[in-house]
């Protein structure tokens, strides 16, 4: 079997795992407090060129959307996100949980537009009713997608222009991070996001720890008492330090990169023969993940050999499947997908 | 620096890492449907003699009691604690910011009575204006306590059947459960808990994992849809596998247990230094924590070489402070503490 | 100036007042303890033919849908309602404040179609990943819609039928339920509703009351404790009669279907007149809403002498318009509205 | 029958019921944007000496007490109240459901003492662990208490300083506030109060109206948005003049006072005769509530004759019982309840 259904089906990348070995006897404070933590914090606050930025390690995703967007709307506000927003379809409704409205719009290739972004804000702005209804706080996107597409630069600029415009926190869901800083296309670093958003995070689970999202405030005490309401929404772990040391082991030596460009790379060569082949790509992006167009009967015969994710049905006995590669996927297992497909 | 001030400031028991990266490379499917999580299961429902036991792997303890109340109460009802109770004191309002009053209750020695329980459910059954009040909709207590006492068997027999008497779900936390199912004066057995109670867990953060608690529904199906509460909580760890993969190891060859006995046995014997120096010990309690009084001055010299806890400040300038011990305890460190009291 | 903006800018039918000066002076319990709430309860228990229904009188709509959906919806489910629903537009966020995503789904003329609710309850059913979105746990449906259109008997029925298949809790907001019964070509009665849904309102504060919403679970005890739900959400009249005297007086000798037959005679006579002047209604009902179209020159000259409600901008300088009638509309001034179209 | 058992088993105070019918049939815009919410805003305003109060008119006491402190509250903040305290006790959890722990503390008399609230700010402060802990954000204080007690200017002026040099806000539920104003012994004024407080209520339900009370910020835009958040929170009444008029009534000609000045003037004659008779008074305050000591047996024969409240039970086969009184309170009725004593 090949597997290739998703970027966290396997442990940890072997450096964090080393790490941890290497550390485990040292004693630290718990909660983050530790020197492994700072560590951390020091070389994601270089990377981001944010000497001031203030960060926290949470668990995972959806906890870091549920938190981050918990913390800082006011109770009267929700947040934009695109229709196929990870907060909107697949959180079980942790942000409706926390009381807040997702305010869908509808998306391009994964994308919000700045130009829907200020229209929404806009009509709220300039409705005789607003006092009855949710008033846009912030604005939720993903880089990458969630079908891989990435923002460029310009995008970014725009749509952080609109939201400070019209007063609404940008908030970037960076999960997957590594894979779009990592491909060629990308034109947004790491300091542009920073630069750009009032919060964003970057992925660990998702890319080669065993768990684990940085959460970045580029300005410190953007939110008074954020600890707290870590602590409160159950978010805050004791051994803070675990999650400490898989990031400071992500952010030396460029391991981070390495990560996303050893998946995308892999990545690439399944779009390639997936193109030479005559299948149809889905919403094209240049990360980590591959969406493509098969016939169900083939699909069928595919799935024996091969782990994959199911995302659409369409017509004509047709499905939209993804593959997605990781820091685990061997070169030699994508040669057997693409003799296979 | 010797360090005895709580029992999660260093990594995993060894057999936990080594186990990590055993399987580091295996392909799982995510969100805990891998084959360590199941395995894990039924080890933790053998030692539970409970074999249809529903079992769910968190993050954290007060992830796990937060997620663990809310699910199990209705909006209208709230849930007793002993006034020492972590969920009354040290989550940050966890539970209220889930919805729900914590009916906080006298403590002796750290523990709930279940005369003083049968009181309070007693008191708003009768009471006349009861729909205006919360009503007690479930029993919080901790084995062992925050004050390191446990509860004899008889004492969870008492709670549980007054509990079952008034319709009240009986919850157990045992962040630290390791320690009280160690100790030579513990009479309640895992099997005992889950007989008694309607949902409990089994601590791994303070027990020797990098984090985990695993909480046992003894009678599945107990809350409905579970999953998708944890998930809305943010408490659904994507690659599950790292806590299965933990509980696994825990639940094998006996060395839940045997990390338990080790540090109740370097407990036992500061204690026994502790009282034959001439200290007060405070809270008498059979597990991993020591607590004692001590004069501020000398408090002040130890503190040069040994970290600690401070718990209260005593009238007198003396304050009473905690040492606890864990699988990571050094017996030699335990050798140059006693020399220094 | 003549006032058509909205069916809440006057008092109460003045046998409302007079019935509360004649009860003035008596004594009676709090909370709706008293004999007025519980005559008016037997009458609508009686106008719904529905001899167990448990009725709760609470102050306004929004309220309602509030404790209504909380009281109802399990932490993990959400509310299908039509786009345009009250609930999903106009209510400042408060489902979502209560933790439940409104699920929207598409409307005709206000309305949802039971082919569109059980595709959304099928779609989640079918869904692998089901447990990490939001289940549908109710729909929710006004009679008749924020666009004055009405459900058939038979669209009822099949919206019921679809929700018990799928499970689906079926919710009515009847704020506006007078002005449905008594249009011509209503067909569905009070014991219809009663018999299809598992919770609804009859409305008063739009149909002649004070304030004041009468929720009718036909099945009592459909959610146990809903007092103190209500009492708990800050929807609980200490002086309850005075929501209970009202609907007492509402559902005496027909009452609250002769004020929605007044009201609806009135917007009948506007509607022709506007068909008759040649213009364009719009989303066109037969209940005491009239919607239709004007050029935004004729609309400013109209304003200097009539108020009424803007509802949406249309291209080429047009715009969509409401006029609104009551028990309260004098039969002269609708003449002096249409002398000025 | 007697009725003593509580100051809103009746109607309206008789102007209100005039005021309701003289402006039945004017027309008006909705949720409190009327004239008559105006121009009860300005005689409140005048009332206060508060030029610049933000005032919003909600239905009842429970409501606005979790709509008031929902809205201050950040999430990590807890309320202060003393143990007896409404939102303590007879809430039905209603500031939990809200998110926020009730910080209860020992009350005299039904009154907080601002030495007791310095301590709970200050052990908060002090606290190495604090950030696990909720912190203290506001104080809730009724005037007169759950007692009938009142707080003294001094006390009030003491209080007030305390939270102010913590940083809590301090808001005065002021359900009953026309007997604390009214009695002979009052020695904070509206205005003192409107000094003091960050937010209070001018009670309208159990003094005179039909229902509502009267949220005063002396500062304007002390919570922004509050308007959504009330509208959120259900509380927004559609027609919010039928609040507006009674408050209207209720400072016109002084009739607040004089509405308080009857009830605790009848209060103090069965206070006369109770101490004349040899009962023993409990808790004794000088407003409209009386509390009392009577044995059971005589309490039964009582019962027959005179509606009455319960309070607590004694030992020695004795009771609590409360009488009150309200504008409603006949002269003759409390000549027959002496009669009966």
């Amino acid at each position: 079997m090949l597997w290739f259904a998703s970027d966290y089906m396997e442990g940890a990348h072997p450096s964090i795992l080393e790490k941890l070995l290497e550390t485990n006897l040292c004693h630290t404070a718990g909660y983050g407090g530790d020197e492994y933590s700072q560590a951390a914090r020091e070389k994601i606050r270089a990377a981001c060129q944010c000497p001031d930025a203030e960060i926290h390690f949470l668990a995972g995703g959806t906890q870091a959307n549920a938190v981050v967007i918990a913390a800082m709307l006011a109770p009267y506000q929700g947040v934009i996100a695109p229709e196929t927003g990870h907060i909107n379809v697949h959180e079980a409704g942790a942000i409706e949980a926390g009381g807040h409205k997702v305010l869908s719009l509808p998306q391009q290739n994964g994308k919000l537009r700045a130009e829907d972004i200020g229209q929404c804000a806009g009509a709220y702005a300039g409705d005789a009713n607003r006092d009855h209804i949710v008033m846009p706080g912030m604005v939720y996107i993903s880089q990458p997608t969630e079908y891989g597409t990435i923002y460029s630069l310009e995008e970014l600029e725009d749509i952080s222009r609109t939201c400070r415009r019209y007063g609404l926190k940008l908030f970037l869901d960076g999960a997957r991070l590594a894979y779009a800083l990592a491909c060629r296309e990308n034109t947004a670093s790491l300091a542009d996001i920073a630069r750009l958003c009032d919060v964003f995070y970057i992925g660990g689970t998702k890319c080669g720890a065993l768990f684990g999202e940085a959460v970045v405030f580029p300005k410190p005490g953007t939110v008074p008492h954020f600890f707290s309401i870590v602590k409160q929404m159950g978010a805050l772990l004791a051994k803070g330090r675990i999650a400490g040391i898989q990031f400071d082991v992500l952010f030396t030596d460029g391991l981070y990169r390495k990560i996303g460009k050893a998946a995308v790379e892999q990545a690439d060569r399944i779009r390639a023969a997936l193109r030479e082949k005559g299948y149809q790509l889905y919403c094209e992006g240049p990360t980590n993940q591959v969406f493509f167009e098969i016939g169900n009967d083939k699909l069928r015969r595919l799935s024996d050999s091969v782990q994959m994710s199911f995302m659409e049905a369409l017509p004509g006995n047709r499905s939209v499947m993804r593959f997605a590669t990781s820091w685990a996927t061997d070169e030699k297992d994508v040669d057997r997908l693409i003799a296979l497909l």
